[in-house]
């Protein structure tokens, strides 16, 4: 358990600060809250900070925080807590983008759902706002799946794929947690308000930034890194070459998370991102929520056979008699002779497999001449 | 030059043996055609042949073999002739596949264009006979995205992908060479006729096989490695999961030639095959044709551009306009002292970048307090 002291010196901290300044999560990370705050108020004191941040740092009540946020339901978990995940500890050795990164000094959270119980066994599902529907049908059907194995789905709440993914794990009745770029108890798009909230009904809705902060672009680049840490992997739906969702595809790489893409039609811009991923070999090609099982499940737990077609009726013959199959003309029947030097296998052989494959449907048989009796199959 | 004798043997040999019986080509690889003969003879002589091939062996008249073959504009190419690709020669170390492999004892042309020629600059672009219009479209267009650059296109003849990149190539102008399974004289499929004259006629038909002989599935798998065999690279752009392009594709991994997969919609089947050989990382996912040429052209060649949206209005900023941008909330508007504060920038410097985004039409601003101008794209 965290001491009550250093809880309040991050909620402090949290909130003068900006999610993933690396000034910052990486001196508390190493220090601690308390100290940090400590060292901060001294330079106030020096007249070393400016005015304006000495002042909030005098004004910021975090007892007074707390319980504001504890009326809209948001607790604040920090490091130490039995419900911090410990992959989020991770963030302190991965490397910077943007001049992002870090272990949060703390994350608010809102909804009935443990935040560890949320990561435990979790994949992030991210993608283009502009989603097809080809796309969010697949990010709904991967987040179903994902769910029907009790596994959670991270996403950001945002249009297009991240709905779809959030949407497939409330079908699928799975946890999900949406990880937001403004304060918790703010809803980012507003469209999304009911979602949101409902996600905090039955889920947990995270948030690096204080309560009531407004989302900017440099949160959502603070943020895609929690998505990023939060899960086992991170499944790529669709995303334009520069986008968010391969900003949060870079950050689970430098974590040493499993990157996966799902590919579309080269035709579609919406995929350029994922193909983008799968060429540079920096994800897996993944077409479906038991392949992004497979990826990041315990090793073998959800291993897939070999993606074989079903049985046809040549792989119970003989291998004799597949080489006489194979022997036996497409278009122009021949007699069997022929049949027999083109195998390479003595005339009564070949007579006796004729037999067997004629009587299994394989081969036709007119006039002393033999043909295929269907158009070959893909595999000639 | 080969000499004429030897020549004439191979005929003989080709004529009665099967393509790409490794008994044979590995033979004749190592010892040549003149001599293998000799040896077949003499034990025809002892009896330890099948009267059968000792009775062809005596039967076939290679110098008619080739009259015949001139008739109908055939030609038949061996190792150490100046058309003979010494690409070809690969095969002797490739590993055997379905028990077919080995350097072909000589190849029958028909068409203007030399072998040598025709596989010089070539990829092979191979795929599903029931390919979805999504699949013919895009092997079209890479077939003539190569055809621009006068790289040749190697593929079957066959319906679907194949027809389409043949097409691609003929429309681009650009040399294109048809591998079939049956005697290059004949056509499979039957309804292929005037596409495969046509490429005879600017381009080549080549087959392993002695002319009127008839497809079968054996000398579908042998036909394989010579498209393998004639390429740098194989594109499979769409494939079931047990297909001839797959088998396309493993003979070009065996002979170090690069393989390629077009990706697709993971709902169609087609793609299944191109998807399982990039998952399996035996297959580099390409989207286009320049991608394709990048991959198998002369370093640096066609190196492409990393794929990047174009620079719009951000990328024209400084550092610290950008960081001032990163701090604009994207809903509601707020005094530019609480973005000062969100950047990490002093106010009145702030305010100077304010200014410049303002102009640039990236912030909104009233009432004394700023908003992005619009909603954030995708980068966000």
């Amino acid at each position: 358990m965290t001491d009550e002291s250093e809880r309040l010196a991050r909620v402090v901290l949290s909130r003068i600060g900006e999610p993933g300044d690396p000034r910052l999560t990486d001196l508390v990370h190493e220090l601690g809250g308390s100290r940090v705050l400590a060292s901060l108020r001294e330079q106030a004191a020096d007249r070393e900070l400016g005015a304006d941040l000495a002042e909030r740092l005098e004004s910021t009540d975090p007892a007074k925080e707390l319980e504001r946020a504890a009326a809209r339901g948001i607790r604040f978990v920090v490091p130490g807590d039995t419900e911090w995940p410990t992959g989020f500890d991770d963030l302190a050795h991965a490397p910077h983008l943007h001049e992002r990164g870090g272990v949060p000094v703390g994350l608010w959270c809102r909804g009935a759902l443990r935040l560890d119980e949320a990561t435990e066994h979790a994949v992030a599902v991210v993608g283009s706002r502009s989603a097809t529907t080809y796309g969010a049908d697949v990010a709904t059907g991967i987040a179903a799946t994902l769910a029907g194995e009790s596994w959670s789905v991270i996403s950001g709440a945002a249009f297009g794929i991240d709905q779809a993914a959030h949407r497939g794990a409330l079908a699928g009745r799975g946890p999900t947690a949406a990880v937001l770029a403004c304060g918790a108890d703010r809803a980012y798009p507003a469209a999304h308000r009911n979602l949101i909230d409902y996600i905090a009904d039955v889920g947990v809705v995270v948030s690096e930034a204080a309560p009531g902060c407004a989302p900017t672009r440099i949160r959502f680049l603070a943020r895609n890194r929690i998505i990023a840490a939060a899960a086992r992997g991170v499944v790529v739906v669709e995303a334009a070459v520069r986008s968010g969702a391969l900003n949060t595809a870079s950050w689970a790489a430098g974590l040493g998370r499993t990157v996966m893409a799902v590919p579309g039609p080269v035709t579609s811009a919406p995929s350029a991102g994922a193909h983008q991923l799968i060429r540079a070999r920096d994800a897996l090609l993944v077409t479906s929520g038991e392949e992004v099982l497979e990826a990041v499940g315990p090793m073998g737990a959800f291993a897939l056979a070999d993606p074989r077609e079903s049985e046809g009726p040549r792989d119970r013959l003989s291998g004799r008699e597949r080489q006489v199959l194979d022997a036996v003309p497409l278009v122009r029947a021949v007699d069997s002779g022929s049949i027999a030097r083109t195998a390479g296998i003595a005339h009564t052989r070949t007579k006796d497999a004729l037999l067997v494959l004629h009587r299994a449907g394989l081969v036709e048989h007119a006039l002393g001449r033999w043909r295929l009796a269907t158009e070959p199959a893909e595999t000639a």
